[in-house]
């Protein structure tokens, strides 16, 4: 007995102590979301950024005054450690674009390049138009089949409130110039991946293929791709003159700016929170990426303000999201030899919807921690979520690599409707729901940074 | 006492066999409004004219191909004495736009140039920006106070139902650029006239003075006047560089396409239905004014199916009115002798969405006239409104000169979220709303075609 109790009671003093801590550590990020849902300094930042770099298109000068500006901003707010991680890539230029529908029906239609598509020959391609009613109908097209074809790749997109219609719609753009060169095709156009109707298309990166040429590719608003679809149906043969001046251009510079929030206790376990700072060049990015920028900037100052979390917390805005995660890569290639010093990575980066659920990518021994979290959370409307989560788009390069990961997912219900059009403006933000966002990460942070024993990722099972 | 009866049976038998047709022409009136509401014909045209022609800017080979389709449309659908009549009128070509802000906040704005509008000096303006809160601050402001600058004219737009916020925020697109010009400006940028908020900007015609240098003229978007209006608050000096490649052509032409039913009874009396081809070179004119030739042309239509009326119906689809009524004005030209014989005038050139309002510019005698065809269409949402009608825009050069008119008025709510913007297409019209335009239409041509007496104009107290 005395042994037992020997035992026994050390062992209920460190669960009282844990509980304890447990019940100030929730304490503590009521009040920072208190002090979140007041603050307007997200709506500033994103106002800010929006308004005085505007577009910012990677690799390009005003990619650099973006960087600039967080460095800045950054500063202002009192980070340590702010730097710039240098890296290059291949530059792109949009250049003009014409779509314009033959005879007897002649018309202009609305396009716009896809990113990283090359031009047209100068003059254009005058060529007749196959539609494909959806992706896997390109898909079963038969090899040689659009020899000299233009290829219209029309389809669907569902809306969806956790953004899952644009990983079924998203193809057509994705791969869709591979794919159609790969049968003949001398360009494609695609119907824009978003939900709205309207005449303002959706720009987005495509990715060409090794083994068939490459194809110039834009994509039509989703009015225009009604259109052209009635027009084909009333003469199939109908010819498209497409002329683009898009054009890939050598190394540019591009770099991912990094700040931190030194930890009083862990200073080398690392928080790793996410945005990226690069836009495409149609619209300000509001929503992509500036409302994550604002938001993970924001709820990092509110914490400074509020006290020194136990770990560290490392900001990163990557740049040249949009050109396939190239910011991300870099980060990954410079730190590879540190990654385990990354306890956890989350990124924000699907606007400014309200964040619903919290997704989990981390040890499932680790999972009742992660609810506790959550149910902090669950006052903002943050419900538990999936086991498959990888923290966001440029984190997911570091998730992939064995760092634990959690992603606070945002309600995309309306995301696909502005997503990479110039419609991606300020206006186009709510400001409460920015103070949510930034109020859950606030919270969330502070959390992470501070929660006794850490995380590990999925693959340790115990 | 015989001979009081010997003159009240007589009056009595008339006043009969007045309500006895009264009675039949609202059984008849009713009866078309149920065809009317049951037919697809009006959005079959308009389908056909969106798709088949699309944009048909005035004076253009598109405009051309809008009479060519309108010519066929009428023969098949059988009406009589179908012809063009062609005028000469100012070409106009919109070339191509860029507004640039300068350092330290580069970045492209989204403008469109105003119809009309001359181009800019080869290489564009670079200028400073001054801004006016709204038009009569520009009104306001002292001779040779903007020489050397870009007038920036910003302002609002109020969301009415009756259209009445267009004859408010209007003057900064009509008459700003003169206005501007004579105070010293080198171009004038108007936000655009509408109610939505988005990267739409809206065209739209713009007149110069005599008095003043023709200075060029372009509308920014509502999103991007904001933004505009937020990097001057930043920086009151900041410049921008306006090139835009507008022009005035030399004599083109154009054409009213004009298609009869032919009265039974009183051939020469004529009821003129007007709507107008031609649309901006930025969207198919869905709305302005597609729907309005797909209402008349179907409601008349239905007419020649359902019976002969005693009056002439005349379908009057006029050209280039966008570029300042020019259509209506050769036709007055063209008819002026002729005057006396159009019995009342109405348009259809407000969108398609519902009638709710009939507004009347008749002799005060013919009022309960009037409000027995209003108690008609009172089933289909239309009250009895105002006694100021002109009939529209294009017949109200008519009705100026003299002839009675009837406007039927269209539910404005959301017409100018996307009136003159490359968002006026198909998809935005709502079928059920053209159906009920359509059988408006119907029930009140015949109505008019037929009812006992007629109509003399405002200017016939009595």
């Amino acid at each position: 007995m005395i042994r037992l109790f020997s035992f026994v009671l050390p062992l209920v003093l460190i669960l009282s102590a844990t509980n304890a801590k447990a019940d100030q550590l929730e304490k503590q990020a009521n009040e920072l979301i208190d002090i979140a849902l007041q603050s307007k300094l997200s709506w500033q930042l994103l106002e800010s950024l929006t308004t005085e770099v505007g577009p910012r298109l990677a690799g390009t000068e005003a990619e650099k005054r973006a960087r600039d500006w967080a460095v800045i901003k950054l500063t202002d707010l009192g980070f340590n450690n702010i730097h710039v991680e240098d890296f290059t890539m291949t530059g792109w230029e949009r250049g003009m674009i014409s779509v314009q529908v033959g005879a007897p029906y002649s018309q202009p239609l609305t396009a716009i390049a896809l990113g990283k598509s090359i031009g047209t020959p100068v003059g254009g391609i005058n060529a007749p138009v196959v539609r494909f009613a959806d992706f896997p109908a390109l898909l079963a097209a038969e090899e040689s089949s659009l020899i000299g074809k233009i290829a219209f790749l029309d389809g669907t997109m569902t809306r969806t409130q956790d953004g899952s219609g644009y990983g079924l719609a998203g193809p057509r753009r994705w791969t869709g110039a591979a794919e159609a060169s790969r049968r003949g095709a001398i360009a494609v156009l695609v119907r824009s991946v978003g939900t709205d109707t309207g005449r303002n298309p959706h720009t987005g990166g495509t990715s060409y293929s090794d083994d068939a040429p490459h194809i110039p590719a834009a994509a039509l608003s989703s009015t225009d791709a009604d259109q052209l679809a009635r027009l084909l149906a009333l003469k199939p043969e109908l010819q498209v003159h497409f002329t683009q001046t898009s054009r890939i251009l050598g190394d540019v510079p591009s770099g991912n700016v990094i700040a931190e929030i030194t930890g009083s206790k862990y200073p080398d376990e690392i928080i790793l929170i996410g945005a990226h700072l690069d836009s495409w060049d149609n619209s300000p990015g509001a929503q992509d990426d500036g409302s994550g920028v604002a938001i993970v900037t924001a709820a990092a100052k509110i914490i400074t303000d509020y006290g020194q979390p136990e770990r560290t917390i490392r900001l990163v805005l990557f740049g040249a999201e949009e050109q396939g995660l190239l910011g991300a890569r870099a980060y990954l290639a410079a730190h590879k030899d540190n990654l385990s010093q990354i306890m956890m990575v989350s990124e924000s980066d699907f606007g400014a919807g309200r964040v619903w659920r919290m997704d989990t990518g981390i040890a499932k021994a680790d999972e009742p921690k992660a609810d506790r979290i959550q149910a902090v959370l669950a006052r903002l409307g943050v419900t538990k979520g999936l086991r498959t989560a990888n923290g966001g788009p440029d984190v997911s390069v570091l998730s992939a690599a064995g760092v634990p990961a959690i992603s606070l997912k945002q309600d995309g219900w309306n995301y696909f409707d502005i997503h990479h059009t110039p419609n991606d403006t300020l206006d186009k933000v709510d400001p409460a729901d920015l103070a949510q966002n930034t109020a859950v990460y606030a919270a969330y942070i502070w959390m992470i940074a501070n929660i006794e024993g850490g995380f590990q990722p999925p693959s340790k099972q115990n």
